[in-house]
């Protein structure tokens, strides 16, 4: 059996694992990104934490044959290298990901864009497994996805594919106003669904900053049947169940299109609102179905199965 | 040189070309559809139209090997089926074209969509020549529209894919309430992006119908520099630019969240509102550039250049 190492780069931490080729994770680790330190250094702490894992695999008598890499950014998949990548790690662009580890670690690598890695997790061992083909939305800081034919993501000619919260959603405007994007652009899917835009929604509706700090605490607010603090608190309640009903609206409506658009086999949300519970999915789904085409009816919607090891294993898949 | 036949079959008329494997149409014929007589009449009479070229070529010494059908209607590429259609076509669902021509005419016949199949002869010898991957998407009539990858589009799990005039669009409402789409689901790009659309725009927006009675006299209208009849006139002339804005903005925007989406390396622009001019060409492509994220802000945006004999040769590449 072949062993190789998966790695999930990501913005905050850089996890990895030693997978098997049939999917079994038999030891992980998790470092910090070093997202303020430069891509030199940010390939240095990778490879050593790889490297860990290599002896860690040799030691119990396997050994691993190639690295997998899924990380941040516009990954061109072909040469290795980050074409472009956010403020979150500085330096990061232009960073020869493949090649640099690859010196460094003496095996072969591949890179891919982690969103697209995660897909590639989920349409090999999670929740569109035995799939011909699956679309991959995750809702979460941002809003990603992946269109995964066979075991390989669409990646796009210029490495963009996947970037499915950049499109135009009708709820993503505010007084008339379209809500301004994170990409520079206006009143796209992500302004309105991703996590962090429906903390954004509860505090336009009057939600009050100290009921709900984040997106984590609208959904607290949300679930709780009994605030405390009188009409102010109630005032809140109300605002974050508008703003996670809002926000769930958008995101089912923008992936019921992407579903008359593609005809995937299986659909797959993932990301931390997925997570969140029904006051987030049934919303979601409702509005998603109201917008499929008839042939399209009976389209599987699942959560992802994998959570944190998807972009692992995917990444993984690369190389396997 | 090997030669075949592409056929397009349409709600109105079906055209078929003897079709040569550099991409050469050596004779074509048109016959209208019969599209009240039900599936086994259409297909005596593309057989009939199938055969007399067969003869033609044969008395020019040219042998044809095959037939490629693009077809209205949701296709089945793999059985070769017609899965659904509207009532444009009365009786065709449930039709086994490919099966049932092929009996008829002595020849393999494969068969596919025709807007993928327009898609194809754009991606191989049209305004897609050469990239490795394009995205087509008509305005006429309806909208509709192709991924291609490589020479083959993306034609989805259930043979639905490309169904790109079926997601939400912010400019398909009117005083608040979403535009119903064909679909039966409402405030999808078509229901304000087609070429009907733009027509109805323009009766909402105040447009006498007697100005203008289709889509064809809301362009001649709008391009009219000095109506006669008075404040009417002018009333009608106005109404008929904003529904041409609205049409092509909505237009342009779709295409530009499906590039973000999918990445194409060529994006071609086809159908009747891509050859009205200048008046729908300018606000479609504006929107689009608007939406684009920064890695993408170069993507090519071409008009179809083959016309209506994208189709046939499209068809005919199935085969070749």
């Amino acid at each position: 059996m072949t062993h190789v190492i998966g790695v999930d780069l990501g913005g905050t931490k850089t996890a990895a694992g030693v997978v098997s080729s049939s999917g079994e994770v038999l030891a992980s680790e998790t470092i910090p990104t070093l997202n303020r330190a430069g891509g030199e250094a940010i390939l240095d702490a990778t490879a050593a934490l790889i490297s860990g894992l290599v002896e860690r695999a040799a030691d119990a008598g396997v050994t691993v044959s190639g690295v997998g890499v899924g990380s941040a950014g516009v990954i061109d998949a072909a040469a290795g290298t980050v074409v472009s990548a956010t403020d979150a790690i500085l330096g990061w662009a232009g960073t020869n990901l493949a090649a640099g580890l690859s010196a460094r670690v003496g095996l072969p690598v591949r890179a891919v864009n982690d969103v697209h890695a995660h897909a590639i997790g989920e349409a090999w061992l999670g929740a569109a497994a035995g799939s011909s083909s699956s679309l991959m939305v995750a809702f979460g800081t941002g809003v990603g996805g992946s269109f995964v034919l066979g075991c390989a993501p669409v990646l796009g000619h210029r490495f963009v594919g996947g970037h499915v919260g950049h499109f135009a959603s009708p709820y993503a405007t505010f007084e008339g106003v379209p809500l301004p994007c994170v990409c520079g652009s206006a009143g796209h899917v992500e302004a309105i669904a991703s996590g962090p835009a429906i903390h954004e929604s509860y505090l336009r509706f009057g939600g009050s900053a100290v009921d709900a700090v984040d997106t984590r605490g609208v959904f607290a607010l949300a679930s709780s049947s009994t605030p405390d603090g009188g009409a102010a608190a109630t005032a809140s309640r109300a605002a974050a169940l508008r703003a996670i009903d809002l926000g769930a609206g958008a995101a089912g409506q923008a992936v019921g299109g992407l579903i008359n658009i593609l005809d995937p086999e299986t659909v797959v949300i993932s990301g931390g609102l997925a997570d969140a519970g029904g006051l987030w999915w049934e919303p979601m789904e409702a509005a998603l179905r109201q917008e499929l085409l008839a042939p399209l009816a009976q389209v599987p919607v699942a959560r992802a199965t994998l959570g944190n090891t998807a972009a692992i294993v995917g990444a993984a898949k690369l190389v396997l």
